[in-house]
């Protein structure tokens, strides 16, 4: 299940912390029942203009991965919660809202399991199956 | 944009080899003009039961990243191209059959930038928006 979060910030404070972001990615998984594989990484970029800028994180947990992109001028940020295991995504939605104080957010969840390549029955919409 | 590519691989040598794996996340951002900002990220994940692992790697990209998982039992991989320039989707989409050899694969195209969360009219499908 992969969850994907879109969303705006009222507080840039949040989207420019490293620390905060590096301590989310270690302590997040576990509070969802995920395993954490990895030490959290997590980079400042430094965009061609001054206004792009921003921070990344990122943690592996079992077979999947936690990924948090901030745009800090704009308060924009990208999430991504892509686990094998099933997870409460309404509850992850309602975590990153109020860990990152997104005043506007959408969502989008998507199946990445695709257990049956032959069955086209089971294949779900909005993918392009390629020959 | 976001990339989503999940695809079985005849290969797998190929969904084993960390090194592999490794030098394509250097090299492959600069082939499809991204800026890579980091090295490459690459774990063996050895699950609870003897058929459940794979290798995980990830990159960041300039503001964004590029993961792939592999379930080498199951020869199975989920790989996420996410960057905020555009790319040749479907070169990448190529690129990934080519190099971990996949007979069958399905994607997916995201738009992750959502330039004016006040306009409900350029909200594309997909996402659900959150009040």
């Amino acid at each position: 299940m992969h969850l994907i979060i879109d969303g705006y910030s009222e507080n840039q404070e949040i989207l420019k912390d490293e620390d905060l972001l590096a301590k989310w990615l270690e302590s997040y998984p576990a509070r969802i029942g995920m395993t954490r594989i990895s030490t959290p990484y997590v980079v400042r970029y430094m965009g061609p203009e001054l206004h792009d800028w921003g921070i990344s994180g990122f943690v592996f947990i079992a077979e999947s991965h936690i990924g948090i992109h901030t745009f800090v001028e704009r308060n924009y940020v990208n999430i991504d919660v892509f686990s094998c295991k099933d997870f409460d995504a309404q509850r992850a939605i309602e975590d990153f809202r109020e860990g990152l104080q997104l005043v506007k957010l959408r969502s989008c969840l998507i199946d990445r399991d695709w257990p049956q390549p032959e069955s086209v029955a089971v294949n779900p919409p909005g993918f392009t199956y390629h020959e």
